[in-house]
């Protein structure tokens, strides 16, 4: 039996997932569903894999999930050999680390925090593309709302000890999640990068340990 | 070692906590942080309990935790006598049962899906309670939106045969945490309440169902 990852890898919940399965030791085939080419709307994957039309998404066997946070906890807890400190077995730690709780000042932004870099980015580049025009001013606004969205997460930082999220000296599923979203930022200018990253010492710092690279590249 | 609530009953995820301990037989102590009062920004709550100067939070001698989809996750797993409907021991069903899942339609909506109707009632009536003046323009844009996320948990419903989210035969957390939500419409004037949920028949019948009623009242 073969765990089917049905992904786009310019999504970052997708990246998420194949990241996880990869750092874990997990195999998997991975299904190509293209945005851009609005293949998360066909028949077979919105009627066989997905009804809410949706990238990432798993088939293993005869089970099916969507929701990437949703797909992480179940790899996470499902599969033999995943490192523990990635969701651990504690029901305490457990409680403490899940990407509510570790992400839980995104969500005071004015946005939902599982997509907080896009509108930014989708304005900014994303847009073409999908064949779709750019859009300075909504652009400007994503800017503004991501760089409010970044001080939030440096204000989790500033308060523990350790390197990743909620003072924990591991990367957990929230650091990985979350990591995802913020190197979307990959596709921007590197101009633009840096000046949205460039004020958030800590995030840059986070990005770049070890653990996180080994990860991510 | 008794576990303390820190609870508002005004605030939905508070009663959504009350609520799941009752039904569950939990034995709890109810602190009242009254938000009118401002009293979550008092030293001792935000910097004894929860710096994220929210209610709900529990403590439970010296585990401390915050977030209501939290600390559902975490009685459900940690106290025994929870019916295993609420949160399943059993990894799948445990993945597609969470709140992420459950609620998913709703993180399309324009706005954090955990406080949707809150711009609606906020300014149609919260605001007096906290000194503020009511906004009538602010109310009505919240109304569109509020009735937009009605009619996609509409959706869910649906596509499934149960009477509970996901087509589940009994209710879990996630459907505890959403009615919680939509209950708190009774704030508002039952014209304005009848006008806003009157043409989700499924939302209504769903809300009424004994079980749920049983835990709500």
């Amino acid at each position: 039996m073969e765990l089917k990852l049905y992904v786009d890898r310019m999504s970052q919940p997708s990246r998420a997932i194949l990241i996880f399965c990869k750092t874990n030791g997990i195999e998997f085939e991975e299904v190509k569903i293209l945005l851009a080419k609005r293949q998360h709307h066909s028949p077979e994957f919105a009627g066989e894999v997905n009804p809410m039309k949706q990238v990432p998404a798993i088939v293993y066997g005869d089970f099916k999930l969507f929701e990437s946070h949703a797909i992480l906890i179940y790899l996470a807890s499902a599969f033999p050999g995943v490192a523990d400190h990635w969701y651990p077995a504690d029901v305490r730690k457990k409680s403490k680390d899940p990407l509510s709780v570790g992400l839980a000042p995104l969500k005071f932004a004015p946005w939902c925090r599982l997509y907080f870099p896009f509108g930014y980015i989708f304005n900014d580049s994303i847009a073409i593309a999908l064949g779709l025009p750019l859009n300075p001013k909504a652009a400007a606004e994503g800017e503004k709302l991501l760089s409010a969205s970044l001080a939030m997460i440096k204000l989790i930082g500033s308060r523990e000890m350790g390197a990743f999220l909620l003072g924990n000296s591991e990367p957990s599923i929230a650091d990985l999640a979350l990591v995802c979203e913020i190197t979307q930022l990959e596709v921007a200018d590197e101009n633009d990068r840096d000046r949205i990253l460039g004020p958030h010492k800590r995030i840059l710092k986070w990005i770049k340990t070890q653990r996180m690279q080994r990860a991510l590249f």
